[in-house]
């Protein structure tokens, strides 16, 4: 990706009402155009993985963090570099499993809810911020980390936090056995 | 539009290039959607009014502006607080009328474009950001202006700069008489 010289003086924040209110528009507009839940779903996951697949070059170069050197480092950088500064929150991170490769990451606040009070009855099955789960997935895939990123709890559907999973899988192996 | 108690004090940023990436999204999705140019067009004016329409109590929650008592600083309140506030940029503003009624937004840069190069050659009629258009105008009308608002100019399509233009129509009759 190509930058312009002095970009990065440039004033990178933009006011989340806007960008809350769009996303909403988004979500929508993939409402009216499939039926299914599960399809809005993939779709706001596949979305997001094209983004993430661009976004991780903009975090490289203006977080400047060092390589990983575990997935419980990966997850704290994404939950304490990479949230802060594009949704400016902080999640909790918890490591999920003894062999050190299943996460979540626990938001009190999703701010990506903000004009959302609940989802609709016909649509309870929607994961409505499905396209973080992808920006996540899409952002490791380009560091070589492979991993399923799903949404265990979900405050829009009455769960008391929002709780995005993340498992690396460490060979082609392991992802057909998750399968 | 209620608000939950101490909402004030949050961080109300986020990294403007995750949005970039979702509009670009949304309008690709529009773009599938729709086979005309012109009906993308609508669309998203459309969808920018159902955003204006709710942003305009967060705007003045924020910005604790008073009531304008004309077009002229209407149309700098929009540049100078609004647009500062939401993208993060401020374009210029002229007065194009002696009726002072018609003014342009100018921008040397256009924050949602970032990661657009150009239009794609099937895609020329495109007004990319024609969801801005739409977001004014439903906010103007939260405060009982009419007005059109249109792009006049858009670098994405070879012009020097991005200009916005605001019509404010007094009475019914000049809105008929526009149209």
């Amino acid at each position: 990706m190509s930058r312009p010289p002095g970009r990065k003086q440039e004033n990178h924040k933009i006011s989340r009402e806007l960008f809350v209110l769009t996303y909403g528009a988004l979500v929508a507009q993939l409402c009216k155009d499939y039926e299914k839940d599960e399809d809005v779903n993939t779709f706001l996951d596949r979305m997001g993985y094209g983004i993430g697949v661009r976004l991780i070059d903009d975090f490289l170069a203006r977080s400047a963090v060092k390589k990983c050197r575990s997935y419980s480092e990966t997850a704290d950088m994404i939950a304490q570099v990479a949230f802060k500064m594009y949704l400016g929150v902080t999640p909790s991170v918890s490591c999920n499993n003894t062999a050190g490769n299943e996460f979540s990451l626990i938001l009190d606040k999703n701010p990506l809810v903000d004009f959302v009070e609940e989802l609709p009855a016909e649509r309870a099955s929607l994961c409505y911020c499905n396209l973080l789960c992808g920006v996540i997935r899409g952002a490791l895939e380009m560091v070589h980390l492979t991993a399923e990123v799903t949404f265990l709890q979900d405050r829009l559907k009455g769960d008391a936090v929002t709780e995005i999973g993340i498992t690396f899988l460490r060979k082609a192996e392991d992802r057909k056995h998750k399968r």
